[in-house]
Parts: C-alpha cells; structure tokens; sequence
C-alpha cells in the first residue's frame, strides 16, 4: 500500500486551499450558501469512472478539471454564472498521495479560471476503478434559466465550437489516425482530455435562446433531449456540422466520418434553438466572444431528429449516443 | 449481461417520479433552487461504496435509505430542514433494473418520510463495487446554521439517542453476537442498515447548541473535530456513554466494549456543545420528542478529547475513528 496522509490528512493539506468562505474550511459536515433575493441556485451533478470516461493513465490534472468543466458546462446550458462546487472521490488504495495532489492542482489551476470555489466533499475508497463525482452550483436571475423545453417550431438549431474532436481525440490516445501530423493529433486529444466549457457563452445567451443543453451524449441524442422536452422535431443538415481542420482531413479520407460524429459524446459545447430574429445578435456574440456559432438546422413540428444530405434526403442515424447501460 | 431498461430508461422509470419541481422532471441539464431571502442553503455530500459502507447483500431498499439518511444526518447537525438532493450511482453492469427499481422504491419511501424531493442527478457504470454519492440540500435561518467551531470552555457535551449500536450490527450481519436473542440481534442490525437522522432535534437546536456535529466517525473522533474547529478540549466520562439494551448486555459481558464503542462509526447520533444554563431546554426537547439526550462530558481548556474511567483516570483510546486511507 502506498504511503498516504490519510484521508483527513488529504483532505488538509490538498483540499482545504480549495474552500471558499461558505466552504467553512472542509471542517463542518455541510457547507453554506447565501441566497441573493431574485436569484435562482442551479445545481448539476456528473460522475466519470477510471476505465469509461477518462483514461488510466491520464493526468490527474487534467481528469480533475475535466470533471469540473463537464459540470460547468451543465450549468452554461442553463445560462448561469458558476459559483460553488461539492467532490466525491472513491479511490483505489494504491492511488498514493501524489496522485491527489496533481488531482488538486488541477482542480486549483481550474477554480481560478472559472471563479468558482470548492464548498464541501467526500473521499472513500474502493476496491475498483476510481469513481469521480461532482455537484456544480451556479445561478441566473431567477425565472431567466434556459431549459431544454422551450424549443418552437420554426427556431434556428445553433451549436458552438466544433463538433467530434473528442471522440477523435480518443481514438488519437487509442493509436488511430497516425498519418495526422503530431499538431492535428494533439488538438484532438485536447478535445477529448481538457473540454472547454462555454460559460462565457451561456449566460450571454439568456433572453436569446429558447432552449439549450450542452452536448454530452452526442449532437443528435441531446437535440433529441431538446426535441422532446419540448414536444418538437428537428431537422439538422449534415453538410453544416461545424469540423475542426483535423477532423475535416480526416472526413476527406473518410466520407461517412461526419455522420458518425453527429453521435459521438463529450463535446461539451453548447446546442441551442433560436427564433431567426435573433441570428444578428448570435452572430455577433460569435464575433465577440471570437467562438463560432453555426447554424446547423431548424426545428419543426412532430418529434425526433432527421439528419439530412446535401440532396435533402435522410441519413441514417447509427448509434443514438453513448448509453451507460 | 442483465437486460435493462437502459441509462435513460431507468431514469424515467425509477428516478423521475421522485423529481420535485426544481428537478425539472429530471430531462435537464440542471436542475432549480429558489432562494428565499434571509435563509442560507445547507449543502453536503456523502459516499457509499459496496463492500466498505455497507454490505452486498444489503437489501437496495435500505442502502437506498442509509445513502440518504446519512447526508439528512449532516444538514441536521447544522440545523438545517432538509429540502432536495441530488444522486450519482456508479453500477456494476451486472446490477439489472430490480436492484435500481428497488433502491428507487427505498428513496421514495424516505423522501415521503423526510419531506425531500430530488433534483437531479448522473448514473454511470463501473467495473467495481457500486460507488453512490448524494449531495443533499437543507435550509436554515441565515446565520443560525450551528457549526463545528462554536464550542466554549465550560460547555456541556451531549449526544442523541445510543452509541455504538450500528457497529455491533454491523457485527452481528457477520455472524457474530449469537447469545443475543433475536429482538436485540435485529434492533442492532437495524442501527447499521437503517439510522434515523435526528431531523427532528438539529433544527431545534438552534440557538441553544453552541456546536454541533453528527457521529460518523466515531464519538471521540467527531469530538475531536468540534475540538480542532473550536479550539478547545473536551473530557468524556465512559460511564455516562448512552448505551442501548442490546449494548449493555454485552457490555457486561466484555466489560472493555464501551471503551470500544466510543471509537465506533456510523452511529448518525447528533453530538452537541450547549452552555450549562441550556440544560433545562434540552431536557424538554428530549421529553418532547421522546429521544434521550445524555450528557458525556464537558468542555475544557486545551485540545484533544480525553477519555475518563468512573475514578477519574484517564483510559486509553484505541483508534481513532474509522479512515479510509
């Protein structure tokens, strides 16, 4: 067994620098959360597993914010400021000392970059995979969150960033795509390993979107989320999915790679309806916050998800996203 | 592999239904929390893992309640009312949707019982033991939330209910203790499956406990965290250690098991700090709600939590509180 602080010790000396004031120094059994008046809490929890979301031998750093900006991604689709976050570690006994401290100082690099601090948690230990689990808390105005239900027929269906790189970039770290050149593999890994959550984007997207949910299950799974929660359908154009430059020289060897991405999970970025009469105001939010926004299809009356070719006609969707089960 | 109603399925079917307002039916990202204004939110987090807190075989219904009760115990030791919480189950693939359907009958049993709805939550697989992770939300008045480090030099020390029973049924669950005829063998199992949060008693603490934590450790290990936060010392006297039947009965048996049990986890007692001049109120409350509360100890210059012999000699302290690394 390796040599270990401890669980308290641990928690001391790796986790108590991380503690906001409501926080009360990870030493009480809860922590505490002011309540502005006219603001609503939004609140998102993710868990990821050693094996399945992340891989064995990533860095601790970055499986550490990896896990916080899957949250904080949570909480941009719903348009609010990330404020506090809660940790459940359940780790291996052979995880030593040094592996929790990268893992803090990842999550100490991410707290500055996002504004957020760490108000409480829990570590245990099992006998299995490491299992990771992360309550995100953020706010909006209250009653100015975007859900996943407020999608109408005729709305825009708008994405940010790119889409695929994750996937990609996992099968990057899994030996694949090797006539890349070594910048085009890295972004991709970048993609997979460290996501960047949009919260300079959602909260600006309040008033603008009628719907929104990031993409985490994959492109068509979550506009199928949308689509439901709202009573809709949607239609979303192949040919108009955002690709990085690595992923559209992949799609030029492999033609059917596009709608493969269209299902792939972990991107991270943000998927939302729009009435056309906001397209100026998106655009320009694209041009400021120097992000692409891409308009990739509309949404109709009816419920599921068409992807459509260049020709209009329907291609077939394979998988319908990852599913733990 | 067990057929399943799948990740999305499961939700809809077990865990929706459980979904208060603000878990937005569970088909969101996030999930809603009102603010009131002059209240503070009360926030914290617990673990389980299969095989460390509780045992394989337990039935899901009560893992399901422990899960809660345990996070309940928490917001009740600082004296908050419990509202929401939210959920992370990392599951063997193994576990089919009878265990799930069975934990999910468990919550709702408790949710009804503690006035609690759920917000939202992840569920994931694992190729190890199930790892379940709650974080549960409570309210208080702001600034009557009792801390840890409120205790003052000449403080009485109290505690809930009896000590020690869950880990003697924890025993009994592994063969142990069969002189006990079956009503004290089922009572101490039923502390370890099932504790009972003193929701009822945290809230009426306030303004009367000057700190306040719950017994998870241990009851000298969570004295000894009341001591750090506070700055102070405390002496218990084992004689006064509330014992339950089943306790004392082999308590006189083997006359070092109190001193044992004092060391003990998962008890989910509240353990609290008042001022002498508070003694009359607690013994109401006690009367009122029909819960002993038992005096152990006082308050004292210093650090560290002594442990005295009914002469007043010191007795020595095995280990201190159950560690997971």
């Amino acid at each position: 067994m390796t040599e270990t602080l401890g669980e308290f010790g641990r928690i001391r000396r790796y986790f108590a620098p991380l503690a906001g004031p409501g926080g009360l120094g990870l030493k009480d059994d809860a922590a505490l959360i002011d309540c502005a008046s006219g603001r609503s809490l939004v609140v998102t929890v993710d868990a990821m597993v050693e094996g399945v979301h992340y891989l064995p031998e990533d860095p601790p750093e970055l499986v550490a914010k990896k896990l916080l900006r899957v949250n904080l991604s949570d909480l941009a689709a719903k348009g609010a400021r990330p404020l506090h976050y809660l940790l459940t570690t359940a780790l291996p006994k052979a995880f030593g000392d040094d592996w929790v401290a990268r893992f803090a100082a990842g999550l100490a690099e991410d707290q500055r970059l996002f504004d957020v601090d760490l108000l409480g948690g829990d570590s245990v230990s099992t006998s299995g995979p490491a299992v990771l689990s992360l309550t995100a808390l953020g706010e909006v105005v209250a009653g100015s969150e975007i859900r996943r239900s407020g999608a109408r027929e005729g709305d825009r269906v708008w994405v940010s960033g790119t889409i695929g790189d994750a996937t990609l970039g996992l099968k990057v770290l899994r030996g694949a795509y090797s006539q890349l050149d070594p910048a085009d593999r890295s972004l991709l890994v970048a993609h997979f390993q460290l996501p960047e959550p949009r919260t300079g984007l959602g909260p600006r997207l309040v008033g603008v979107a009628h719907a929104m949910c990031d993409v985490s299950d994959g492109l068509i799974a979550d506009l199928g989320h949308i689509c439901e929660a709202s009573g809709v359908a949607a239609a979303v154009e192949l040919a108009s999915l955002p690709l990085s430059g690595p992923a559209s020289r992949l799609a030029e060897q492999e033609p059917d790679l596009p709608a493969r991405l269209v299902t792939a999970g972990d991107d991270y970025e943000l998927l939302f309806t729009a009435p056309p009469a906001a397209t100026p105001a998106i655009e320009r939010l694209a041009a400021e916050l120097t992000l692409p926004i891409t308009p990739i299809g509309i949404v109709e009356p009816g419920s599921g998800v068409r992807l459509l070719a260049p020709d209009g006609q329907p291609v077939p969707i394979a998988a319908p996203g990852y599913r733990h089960f």
